[in-house]
């Protein structure tokens, strides 16, 4: 939907004149989104077209385009102009009663979370329940080849015990590619993992002693909740604005009762949301100065919508107190489970922990993953990956908004996989999930993703595969069930 | 060296005429062992050439041999015959401050597990370290190959996430091969894992909870203390025999605090004894009648040195108790991280934290796997793997005992691929580490590899690596080392 800011703007002639200019020009815009009049979505006209219907420089469009942008009002999207972003008014709300976190009894997601995973490579179902691209989107073929090349040049084929520390060239290459986010490290700092899930494990276990507590946002994800209770720790939720991230203010409050922080600054899971730059150093200096460990989960950081590459916590990073997990679960191969650490000061307890814990990470997928970034491959992928998610993005979004019941809420993304949506109060989406597996859709329940009772009437939509007239379908039939179900309540 | 039974044996011919004349033969026979008469290691007579130069039937000579092998005293070796086996007066004594476990300050192997394991496939250093086969001794080319295939043939390459419980194939391989150690399985029994120690981790979180105890076998190795204490357990250590395995009395006294036992009854580490079939049998059921959970490592279980592959406690597991843990590290792919378990009743339980811990096994390694067990090629293989390893486990021992001081004590292992040695109790082997990788030789400490000081004066020596003339010069050099740390002790 293309916008013409002239019709609805009343930028005086005094204002065009003073100095501040853009500051008048962005207030402006600003207003007119949070009185939707833009709504999170909307288009706005590019700044070459803008400048010359309004008859402003380019320059002051720019400006105003860039510090709106920095305030999480707009994103510009490769190749494709300026987009207003959600804001809480526009997406969903937070439920009130996790806001301030109480002892709300939890969710045993036991049954579900096998339910729901169990088989992940079923043919035959439209799969919606994860958080990770489909396989059509990724370099199938390349990475095959690249295999092929690995084992051949490889010491010994990769059937050796690999260095502990982890595949060297992956190393150097993750290290060199860290420059995008902010990072100025060298091979020697990191350690690779099976996944980003092992690496979160390894950190954890680094900072922490089992009865220790650990902050997490909430709503948060199933299996960093349930990572920290199997580990013998207990968590303590801080509630997670959509736009800012966990509240600062509150966590405060509690950094006396905590040993660690476990965050997702980058499009955490399920919100989709991006921590703004200066909340991530706000963060990182709060918690130096209490010498407080922060464990960053960046395993969707490189799944950006936007222009550049979101700078993560570790960047901010100054007293190596800042342990950054990933991996390429997300963006290349789920299935070959490579991930890694970057753990600052806390590097020896981690070798110590992969001594014990796995002793060597499976060599050839590592030898192939540190091929295929070193061959150049990986940067062309990625650009392509990412445009094609910030579409399908789009893509369902609308689809959602056309097909289910006008009272459901909607996240909208800045990256990442998946989609949190709130439903009607009335629904319990453990009931609507069997409904769509009956219909052969397979989502992913909000009690289920967050381990709480509260999100019984969210449900967490992966768009990893490309969008076709077949998902449109399904989530058609999905807004029939929900539809339904509500119709059933009332 | 053969020993002729005749001139050693006083069999009475009117002995030799009862109807038990096999027991009195094989009584003899255990009495010449015991008075050190046959040392372990020696080789016996052939049953043939026994019967003929004794003038005794053939059967005869058969049921005594087969008894003594039952009863632990002497081995049959495939294409080779019959050896004495290790006993306690001929192998090491374990210390007589465990034999009842008491609170010993622990020693804190943070250092030197990083240290020795550091650089696993580091070149020009005489890897003594590791308790796995060198990659000589394993089929590179036939793994490549069947990876290539395994690749191609498979639904999307390995890139996508696979089923959570793991490669169907690979299942259903694992489960025809359990017959030979006593299994009676189907796929949907067995979770795939990133090797056995991940498989123990999913299997220890599946029956405690943070704070229980968990039995272990002393002298044991440290991966698996630090996986229990990493995992917020306590140990409860049982004094363990090199013949008999773990002791069942002092189990049974212990029950009341024990919540689950983690042994490994076939060729432990770092003791390589293998528990008797009649132990194991009694164990089950002793740990059935309390419903305590049985985790069985049987890592090593394929590497056995006699005729018939070793029975395991899952084979006598009536009531789902038992969790059985392997992988193929110590036989096939060090560097693939291919593991399983088989955790009886606590299969949902696992499979619910598999979800959590690592959601699916790494595609292309366990695919190749599977497909590797499927062509018939791993049985093959195997049995050159084992002749390989008895050969070197006795040619490890017989330069030990030609190049070490006279005092020292060595395990006779059925199995696995290391050896366990006793030096002066003068020696602290950690700085005797330090003076042998000065001369490029890596040996693991006693201490570091149970986690127990009382272990400084033991070193385990892998003899993974065939033995060649470099080998040998290095266990002189180690020998030369050992005897001069003596000489200044004195």
């Amino acid at each position: 939907m293309r916008i013409n800011l002239k019709s609805s703007m009343h930028v005086t002639d005094k204002g065009l004149e003073t100095d501040f200019l853009y500051v008048q020009l962005l207030e402006k815009i600003k207003w007119l989104i949070r009185n939707s009049t833009f709504k999170p979505g909307d288009k706005l006209s590019s700044i070459r077209a803008f400048s010359r219907e309004q008859g402003i420089s380019i320059t002051t469009v720019y400006k105003a385009y860039a510090e709106l942008e920095v305030m999480g009002y707009i994103e510009a999207r490769p190749k494709s102009g300026y987009y207003v972003k959600a804001n809480r008014k526009h997406s969903y709300l937070i439920p009130k009663e996790i806001e301030v976190p109480e002892n709300v009894e939890e969710f045993s997601p036991y049954d579900m979370t096998v339910e729901v995973y169990k088989n992940l490579d079923e043919e035959n179902i439209i799969q919606l329940s994860l958080s990770a691209p489909a396989v059509t989107l990724l370099p199938r073929a390349k990475l095959n080849k690249t295999m092929a090349q690995a084992i051949r040049t490889s010491k010994d084929g990769g059937i050796g015990y690999e260095e502990i520390q982890g595949n060297k060239l992956l190393r150097n290459e993750i290290a060199r590619h860290s420059v995008n986010w902010g990072g100025n490290l060298s091979a020697n700092e990191i350690v690779t993992t099976q996944g980003c899930i092992e690496a979160l494990q390894f950190c954890l276990m680094a900072v922490t002693n089992p009865g220790d507590a650990v902050a997490i946002e909430t709503p948060g994800f199933f299996r960093i909740v349930n990572l920290i209770k199997n580990l013998g720790l207990t968590v303590i939720k801080i509630p997670t604005d959509p736009e800012t991230g966990p509240d600062l203010k509150y966590l405060k409050s509690q950094l006396p009762n905590i040993k660690a922080c476990l965050f997702t600054p980058n499009f955490n899971n399920p919100l989709g949301s991006c921590m703004p730059e200066s909340n991530k150093e706000e963060l990182v200096e709060l918690l130096a100065q209490h010498e407080i460990p922060l464990i960053e989960d960046d395993v969707f950081g490189e799944c950006y919508f936007g222009t550049t590459r979101p700078k993560t916590c570790k960047s901010f990073d100054k007293k190596g107190l800042v342990l950054y997990c990933s991996s390429i679960s997300k963006t290349l191969a789920p299935g070959y489970r490579v991930g890694w650490c970057i753990p600052g000061k806390f590097i020896n307890k981690v070798l110590q922990i992969k001594t014990t814990h796995s002793l060597a990470s499976p060599g050839p997928t590592h030898a192939t993953v540190g091929l295929f970034f070193n061959t150049g491959r990986l940067d062309l992928h990625l650009r392509k990956l990412r445009s094609s998610l910030a579409t399908q993005c789009r893509q369902y979004g609308q689809a959602i908004r056309k097909y289910f019941p006008t009272n459901t809420q909607i996240s909208n993304p800045g990256g990442g996989c998946f989609l949190w949506i709130r439903l009607d109060n009335g629904i319990d989406s453990n009931k609507l999930y069997q409904k769509a597996i009956d219909k052969k859709i397979r989502i992913a329940p909000g009690n289920m993703i967050t381990g709480e009772n509260c999100f019984s009437n969210y449900i967490r939509i992966g768009f990893g595969h490309p969008f076709t007239r077949n998902l449109e379908t399904s989530l058609e039939i999905l807004g029939q069930l929900i539809t339904e179900m509500i119709a059933d309540t009332q």
